[in-house]
């Protein structure tokens, strides 16, 4: 400390790493900062690439040169991250603020978290501020959708059930897809997504229901249904519908993209039910 | 390289450094090394804390002074790595046999993977091997278990179905719980992850189902129960049968120990049943 330096040293669980930093290494580095304060903001994207995103925000945040701004990509969204340099924490909370609202206002819905929430939660708190229900059924993601949204704490009060049909037999006897269109169209198509989500609706009595069925590989893919196809399904009060995503990556990027489309999905339904 | 150094510079993704250090780096390591094989053998142990497993088989390791010996405590499993110098990749590879060898059989069942396998993997050979089916029916775990075991390629051989009954309504509409179940012990119970477990075998046919009902926090919790309160269910031919755990951590800790806990649960039973 004499020589000017101050080195200080942490354990490497972040379990016991965070306290630490927050309740010790923070205030001793407020102190050393000498009035100059840092704070950061991270929105997340979805359905963008970085290239797009970047296009689009550039001439905002250029604007802004007391804010540093990487975008960054991470498995299945866009990070934009948002550093200010203040004289006060009031100020660079109002810079970000103000900087993070003129990039919502530029990317419109794409923007789903304004403050690092992860889609689960941004979905959780939709969910329950509208005293809405949902239930899953999952195929290719074999349960990861559930985990995704039942790692937010409280969940219980939104999310009914979930149904990881893998069998075709699962597909008819749980979730009521008929032998007719698993036969026509396969148990990866448009009609089984959406036979899934409606089935699941009424399994569950949910007002909302999302649906996963697609080839996660690496084996199982057809010339006409590649690996990486995926059917997303959505059902309301209003009936079922379905889009179709071709997804790049593996097995574990490919179940991991399907989540996050799917999650998104229902977001951008819920946000149209309330326009 | 003309100083005696050579520095190699690698990508910092996984997926582009992996093949990367496996085609080019390690062929140009192995012909520096000039004779010297370096090989690593990982077994994973559950159900035993890491000072348990260290005074078990550190007389067997320390005899091996060409093997190094780490035991390392990975979320809800025991890693035991060991490291290999010889002349030989073959040598390399007999000494690591042995010692795994000495060490599986001196910790018996809580062994189990001996070459660096995760439970799912082994679960998914052992089902396929017998020619058996399982089904999962989750509550707390939220779709985790049917995702770890749908994690695997292939899994559709033997994986047919899984439940996540979050709601009580769930429970007895899709898992057959019935009412008098619920009222008198409650959802998170021994009674009930016994009849979740049988309810989901009825439903999906499976030879095996596997149940988790549970308290994950951070709310919920009761003076009788507990957060880390987990009862694991397992159902075959000749029953229901259910365990108690209480977990330590915190939610994300205690969904994933519950996964492990159930997964081992079901090893178990099916290595009872091949003794």
């Amino acid at each position: 400390m004499d020589a000017g330096v101050t080195l200080i040293v942490l354990p490497g669980p972040p379990r016991e790493m965070q306290p630490m930093f927050e309740n010790f290494v923070l205030p001793r580095l407020k102190e050393k900062a000498g009035g100059i304060f840092v704070k950061r903001r991270i929105l997340r994207v979805s359905g963008m690439g970085e290239s797009a995103v970047d296009e689009l925000i550039a001439p905002i945040y250029k604007a802004f040169t007391e804010v540093q701004t990487s975008i960054l990509f991470n498995k299945s969204e866009i990070e934009i991250h948002l550093t200010a340099n203040a004289k006060t924490d009031k100020e660079a909370d109002a810079t970000l603020e103000e900087l993070a609202a003129k990039i919502a206002d530029k990317l419109g819905t794409a923007v789903f978290a304004l403050k690092g929430e992860t889609m689960e939660e941004i979905i959780g708190k939709m969910l329950a501020e509208n005293h809405k229900t949902l239930s899953v059924a999952e195929s290719c993601t074999g349960g990861l959708i559930g985990m995704r949204i039942t790692d937010v704490p409280g969940s219980s009060r939104y999310f009914v059930e979930g149904s990881v049909a893998y069998s075709n037999d699962a597909k008819k006897q749980t979730l009521f897809v008929t032998d007719e269109i698993i036969n026509k169209f396969g148990a990866v198509s448009a009609e089984t997504a959406e036979a899934m989500a409606a089935g699941m609706r009424s399994r569950s009595g949910s007002n909302y229901a999302i649906s996963v069925t697609g080839i996660a590989g690496p084996d199982g893919g057809t010339e006409e249904k590649p690996v990486g196809t995926v059917f997303i399904g959505f059902a309301d009060e209003a009936g079922a519908k379905s889009i179709k995503l071709m997804l790049p990556g593996d097995r574990y990027l490919i179940r991991w993209r399907s989540s996050q489309a799917a999650l998104d999905y229902l977001r951008r339904q819920i946000l149209k039910a309330y326009e």
